[in-house]
């Protein structure tokens, strides 16, 4: 199997396993249609990909990471929703489609992102989900973390106080670290932990891994804001320039930020040499990453 | 101490708890700042003290609760937030002063509801917080499982798809059963819980008390909604009329409310009877609630 079937076949078992954990709807049709809704926008599956290929890197089964690939992605989708609300980004399109706010109501798209986070750590902590109570324990605390005020949310606020702002690179950093970088970190490492095999090592390359991986997909991300074309990308071009959003692009440059990127991915996969061949997918997950169209 | 010192002191010991574990600032120090403003906005700790005195009704110390007791109001600090928002009920005043999206703006207050849930179930999650891996698991299945989708989050999506319309009290019950019921509930639990000494009986006991409380606590707001001073409230009195909202007094007039309280009251003090003198603090606080004036 090559880099892009497997990549396909883990987003094809990410969506499935998503779609188990979103059956039981609640007594509100609207909320959970809303939930469902943002879950399942054609997403590129990105986080549940890496916690998969990160559990068989340590030589883990792709059943021990189901349960945190749907938490990651949940507290993905739910950022995006709240991130797409006009009080925050205002934006009306995401991957083709009507942001969640649009296709139902800002209320609704409200309380949809607030119970997608609660339902990411309901999932972690669920005896059926996971065997060993201690391991579950590890993998809330690492999400939650990671996608809290020293995290995910952190970052969106830095994002929101240097909009209009002439920022260091170093501040550039520090803000996709917390807002994009810390999440993907926690992918690589929930997938890891929860097979129960990865040692202190593992889990430290593996987190210098993710670091740099994760800061050139933002990189990537900014580049083709410039480049892409509005239908590829399914969103608005050029919005971080229209909301006067600083990125790498506007502080290194074009080819300053390709080479950043470059060598981004080149110290990523370094990090990963003590699995050796077991690690070839997770590098070939890295070069689908900075490689993509959209 | 007689009941009213108890829950004062309580309280205390909950807003000191709650200071604790917010004083590591995020870099965002607006996103910091909105979070402890949500948390230190002069609330009654209802569910934190309700938390502590079932530690105390199973035998166990209040410093077992700590951690629970500050999950719990977080979340609920962080469902006010939320709820306040103009696309919500457009909440100006809260326990008379200015709402968090008021006082910050409104994308900073979607934020620090967003890190204020996660930071709930992160200090549940600390290894620091808790003893038992086991026992931490379970109060974190307890509190998403009340808050999420089939729980507070669910009945705010049904509170706001019934507003304008005629509901029975049957949905009317069931709204509020997972609006404020759940989360009050799971107070009452997540207590017992943490301190590793309830039984099966005790905590189905402590359930059928947090039913019959929570729902009677709902009816009281509604009946000083009515009743109410605007300035006594801190919030503006009236609201759910001019909002059109079903409330019990609408549906079983006010003398029908009262003796709705009431019995619900008296079920949920009989439930505590298997504990004999060590729930007479989980009574006081029962009767606290339905005679509060604000």
């Amino acid at each position: 199997m090559n880099t892009l079937e497997y990549i396909k076949s883990l987003q094809t078992r990410a969506s499935a396993a998503l779609q188990t954990r979103l059956e039981n709807s609640p007594y509100s049709a609207r909320l959970g249609d809303a939930m469902h809704y943002a879950v399942h926008n054609g997403g590129k599956r990105i986080r549940p990909v890496l916690a998969y290929a990160s559990a068989e890197a340590v030589g883990g089964t792709l059943a021990d990471a189901d349960s945190c690939a749907c938490a990651v992605e949940m507290i993905h989708a739910y950022s995006l929703v709240h991130d797409d609300l006009p009080a925050m980004d205002d934006d009306k399109l995401r991957r083709g489609q009507a942001t969640c706010h649009i296709k139902f109501d800002e209320a609704t798209a409200i309380l949809a992102g607030d119970a997608l986070q609660t339902l990411a750590f309901e999932i972690l902590a669920h005896p059926e989900e996971n065997r060993d109570p201690a391991l579950s324990l590890e993998m809330i605390e690492t999400l939650a973390q990671a996608s809290g005020w020293h995290g995910m949310v952190g970052g969106q606020s830095l994002d929101i106080e240097g909009a209009g702002k002439h920022i260091k690179e170093d501040d550039l950093i520090l803000m996709h670290r917390l807002k994009t970088g810390a999440l993907i970190n926690a992918s690589v490492k929930l997938g890891a932990i929860s097979t129960g095999l990865a040692s202190k090592d593992m889990l430290d390359s593996l987190e210098k891994f993710a670091e740099c991986i994760g800061l050139a997909f933002q990189i990537k991300d900014d580049i083709l804001d410039v480049e892409g074309v509005t239908e590829v990308l399914g969103k608005q071009q050029g919005k971080d320039q229209t909301l006067n959003k600083p990125t790498y692009p506007s502080i290194l440059g074009m080819e300053g930020a390709r080479t950043r990127m470059q060598a981004l991915f080149d110290e990523g996969t370094q990090a990963l040499s003590i699995f050796g061949k077991d690690a070839e997918k997770l590098q070939g997950i890295a070069s689908f990453i900075i490689e993509r169209k959209h």
